[in-house]
C-alpha cells in the first residue's frame, strides 16, 4: 500500500520501519526533518510536508505528541487534510483527547475522506518488535482498509465501536489505570523501605499472584531499578494524557479522585525537576514524601537490579 | 499430623476440610459451635476451647476475623497459648497487623513455642480449592514444619524473611493493591457510562493487554455485574485490613494518598447501608458520585451480565 | 460619567442601579433584555449591543459569567471593542480566568484603549448595599479613572498591581479558599451530627472565636440551616471559579489537593441534581458520604434554623 | 482555691503562674521536676506526684501532651485518681480524644470524684495573657465550681454539653479547621509565588475582607515569614491531633478528605525532618510539590516581614 506517516517520535519511527520492511511504499514527515533519515535509507521517501505525505496515498498514518500536533498538522497549512485524497483513509494512531478525534472525524467526513481512531498500547520497544495492542474504531469499511496495517504493527487489534473517539477514550482510560498501577506499586514499596523490607520481595510475591499482568511486569522493575532514563515516555506527555482523561470526565460530571493524586504527581515531579524521566517515576513520589533518598535519578546509567 | 484450627469462617472452613480429607487429624474450635458441624461429620474433632484445639498438637492454625479475635483467642482465658505443647507450632493465617504478629512472636518464644506468619491470597473458592497464595516468614525450622500444611492449603508458598510481621506487611500491601484496582476500574468504568462506552468493552480491552492479570479478571466481572452478595469478603473486613496499612504507615511515616481514597470508599459504602456487600462494591463509589443510578444492589439473587 | 455596563445578571443588576442612583449615565446591555428593564425605569438607556453599550462613554463595565460570555460579547461581532472610544476605559469587574485577562489586556492596549481587571467579593446581597471588596490591577491612570466607580459600588479597593491578571488570580485565590472554608465546615458538621452533637453548638464556638471572619457568618448558619435555593451563586459558576484556578496552578506545575476535593464536590453535586443550588451546598457532600439525610433539599422555603 | 496542676509543658505553665498571680494555692507536677523551678520561686508547691499534686485539693488541672501522659498520670501508679478526694474536681484541659474523655468521665464517677472536660484553643502566647478560650461540658454544678478557674486563665468560655466528650470533639473539630486554614493559605502562596504575585498582597486582600479572623492573621504572617521556630505547637502534637479526629471519625463512618490531607502533610513534614517546627509549617507543603525553595527553615532566627 502508498502510505504517509506524519510523526517520526520514539514509537512512529520503530512503526514506520515495520511498515517499510513489511513491503509498504511509505512517505514519511517529520518536523525535524534529520528524523526520517534512518526510514530514508531503508527506502522510504520523505515529504516536505503533511499535505505531501498525504498526497496520492490510499492511507496516511499520524503519531503525534499532543492534540495541538494534530491540529497543526493535520489542519494548518500544508496539512494533511489538504494533501489526502477523496475516499483514503486517515489513521490517527496517537493518544489524542475524544473531542478532537470528534473533529477528524467530522471534517474529514465533510471532505469525503475516511477516518479511523487507533491508539496503540505499547512502549518504543514494543513498536519496534510489532507487539503493540491496537484499539480502533470507525466505520466498517474504513476498519477493514486500516487492517493489513494493523497486522504489521501490532500483536492484536481491538475493534470496539463505530464510533471513532471511543478509542481515544479507551486509550486514555488505559494510561490512567497504568499510573494508577505505578502509584500504587510506589506506595507499597516506600511502606516496605520504611518497614526494611525488601521492595524487591514485596514485587516477587505480588507479581507472581494476583498481579502477574504486563502492567506491573513491565514497570515494577524499573521503579525498583529507578530506571527513569532515558524515558521511554517522558512526564509531560504523561501529564497531557491525565490532563485529558480529567477534562473529559469533568466535561461528564464524573469525579476520579485517584487521577487527581497521580496528576499532581506529575505536576510535582516536573517542578521539582524530573521532567525528563520517564512518566514512570512518579511512583517515586511517595518515596518521597517519607522521606526516603533517591538512589539513582539523573545517573543515566544501569548499575544493580 | 495432628492439627488444632482456630476459626471457622467462610475462608478457616474450606481450609480445614482439606486438611481433615488430606488425611490429617483436625481438633476445631470456633467461637459459634455450629460451624463445626459439618466439618465434625467429615471426621474432625469439635474441641471446647481454643487451648483444647491446641493442646497436644503438633501444630495450631488460627484463621480469624482481626486483631481483637486473635488476641481473645490466643492470649485470652483459655486461650491458645495456654494449649499449646512447647516446641509445638503456630501458624497465624489471617490477615492481621505486623504489631499483633509481633506480640504473637514474642509471646510465643518466651513460651518455648513456634511462630510463623502465613497470610494468604485468596477468596474462599480459592480456598476450596486449594488454591490459595501463602505469603510465609518464619524461622527455618517452623517453616519446614509448616511445609506440609502449606502444601495441602495452597497452590504456592512464598517464604519471605525469618521476622514474622515481614508476612503481614506483604498481605496488607496486596490487600491494599487489590483495592486500588478496585478504585481504577471503577473510575474508568464510570466515566466510560456516562460518556456512553459499553465498559465491557472497555474492560475486555483492558484485561486482554496490559491488565491481564487475576486481580482484574476476578473482580472485572464482578463490578461490571454488580455481583456483591453474598460477599465473599464483607465490607468490614476491606475495611480493617485498609485501616491496618494506613496505621502502620503513619507509625512510619509513610504518606499513602491512595489509601485514604478507598479507605473513604470504604466509610461511604458502611454508611450507606452497603456494609453486607463484598468489599469489592467499592468501586461503584465513582459510579455513584457521577449519579449514575446502580442497577442490582440488594437482589442478591445473578440476573445477567 | 457616562458609563456602559454590560452584563446584569444577580451582580450586575444591583450594580448598575447603584451607579444610576449615584447619578451617573448609564446604557446598559443584557443578552436578555428584558433584565434591562427595571434599570430603564430608573433612567438608564438600553443599549442594542455591547458595541453601542461601549460608544461614546469614559466606562464600559463587563459583568458576565465567564470567559466564553468575555470572549463573544467583548470581541465577538458588535462587540465593547468595536463600541468603545480610544483612551477610554474597558473595567472587567466579573471573575475570569488570568489569561483572559492578559488577553483583554493585550488586545485595547493595541486599540490605545484602557484597562483594568477589578473583580469583586461579594453576594448579590452585598452588591445591592455597595459593600463589595474590589481587587483592582492596571496602570495607576486607569485605576485614577476608576476610583469613582469604585467608591459606589464597593466598600473598598485593594489596588495590587499594575498587571491587570493579578487581580484575576486574586479573585480565585479568593473563590478557593472559602470553597475550603465550605468543605472544612461541612466535614465538621458532618461528623459532628453522627456524634450526637448539635453542628450549630460546633459552629457557635468556632465562630466565636478562631474563625470569626464574614466567610463563616455569611456560610455557617446557610449550611446549618440547608438553605441553599434560591442560589446567590449556582454551583456550575462556583465549578467554573475552581476550574479556572486549578487550570492556572497546573500551567504553573503546582499541584492544589484541596483544591481537586472541592472541585469533585461540584461534580458530584451537579451530578446528582444540585445543579441549581447555590454553591455551599457542597458542604452537604460530606454529610451524605457520611449517610446523613438532608433535610431541606429542593423545598425552597426556610422552615427553621 | 487550692489547685493541684499537673503538666508543665509550654501551655501549662503559662496557666499555672496565671493561677499563682490569682492568689490560688497551688501543687504543681511535672515529670522533669526542673520545670516547676520557676512556679516555685512564685510561691507554689512542688509535688512529688501527680497523686501528691491532687490530694486534698478542690480542683486538679491536668493539661498534657497526649491520651498516653494522661492514661499514665491520671491512671497509673501514685496517679491523680489516687490523690483526689470525693467530690473534688478533676478538669482536663489538653487536647485528647473523646473516648479517653469518656473514660475519665467514667472512672471518676465511679470513685464519686468530679470532672470536666475543658480543651482550649489558643497559643502558648494568648495562655500567658489569659486569652485562651476554653470549651467546657459537663454536670452543671462541676461547671460551677471550675468557673473560678476558667475565669482566670481565658477571655471566654463555652459551655457546651453535660456530656464532658463533646468539648474534647469540638477541640479536635477546631484543630482540624486550623490546618484546613493553613493547607489552603499554602496552596494559595505557592500558585501566587509561581505566578510572580507577591503573597503578602494576597494575604492583606484576603484577610483584609472575608478572612478577617484570628486564625489567618495568627497564622499568615508565620507562613509568610516561614517563621516556624521556635515552635509554639510542635509537629507531632498537630499530627496527634488530626490522627485523633480521623480515628473518631472513622468510628462513626464519616469521611474527611481534608483531614486525610493535612494528614498527610504531618507525615510529610516529619519524615523530611521538620519534626521540630511549629505545625503551620505544614503550609510549605504545597511550595515544596511545587519546586519552590524554603528560604528560612532551620534558621532559627527571625529577620523581617
Amino acid at each position: 500500500m502508498r502510505i504517509g506517516f506524519v510523526g517520526l517520535g520514539n514509537m512512529g519511527q520503530a512503526m514506520a520501519m515495520n511498515l517499510v520492511r513489511a513491503g509498504h511504499q511509505i512517505a514519511a514527515y517529520n518536523r525535524t526533518a534529520s528524523r526520517a533519515e534512518s526510514l530514508a535509507s531503508m527506502g522510504a521517501t520523505v515529504a516536505a510536508s503533511p499535505a505531501e505525505a498525504a498526497s496520492a496515498k490510499e492511507v496516511v498514518i499520524t503519531m503525534l505528541a499532543d492534540d495541538a500536533a494534530v491540529e497543526s498538522l493535520v489542519f494548518g497549512p500544508r496539512g494533511v487534510i489538504e494533501g489526502l485524497p477523496q475516499h483514503s483513509l486517515h489513521i490517527s494512531m496517537s493518544t489524542i483527547s475524544p473531542s478532537t478525534s470528534q473533529r477528524l472525524a467530522a471534517e474529514h467526513k465533510e471532505r469525503v475522506q475516511e477516518y479511523v481512531a487507533a491508539p496503540v498500547f505499547g512502549r518504543p520497544e514494543a513498536a519496534a518488535q510489532a507487539k503493540l495492542f491496537i484499539v480502533a474504531a470507525g466505520s466498517q469499511d474504513a476498519i477493514s482498509t486500516a487492517k493489513p496495517v494493523f497486522e504489521v504493527l501490532g500483536q492484536r487489534t481491538f475493534v470496539v465501536d463505530e464510533r471513532p473517539e471511543q478509542a481515544n477514550y479507551i486509550k486514555l482510560f488505559g494510561n490512567f489505570m497504568i499510573t494508577c498501577a505505578l502509584e500504587s506499586l510506589g506506595e507499597v514499596f516506600a511502606v516496605a523501605r520504611k518497614a526494611d523490607i525488601n521492595p524487591s520481595t514485596v514485587f516477587e510475591v505480588l507479581s507472581g499472584t494476583l498481579f502477574n499482568a504486563p502492567v506491573y511486569h513491565t514497570y515494577g522493575p524499573r521503579i525498583l531499578e529507578e530506571n527513569f532514563s532515558p524515558a521511554g515516555f517522558r512526564m509531560p506527555l504523561g501529564l497531557k494524557d491525565i490532563r485529558l482523561g480529567l477534562q473529559a470526565a469533568e466535561h461528564l460530571n464524573a469525579p476520579m479522585p485517584f487521577a487527581n493524586i497521580v496528576h499532581d504527581r506529575f505536576l510535582t515531579a516536573i517542578a521539582n525537576g524530573c521532567e525528563d524521566l520517564d512518566w514512570s517515576a512518579i511512583a517515586l513520589g511517595p518515596a518521597e514524601d517519607a522521606g526516603l533518598p533517591r538512589t539513582r535519578i539523573g545517573s543515566g546509567s544501569k548499575t544493580a537490579a
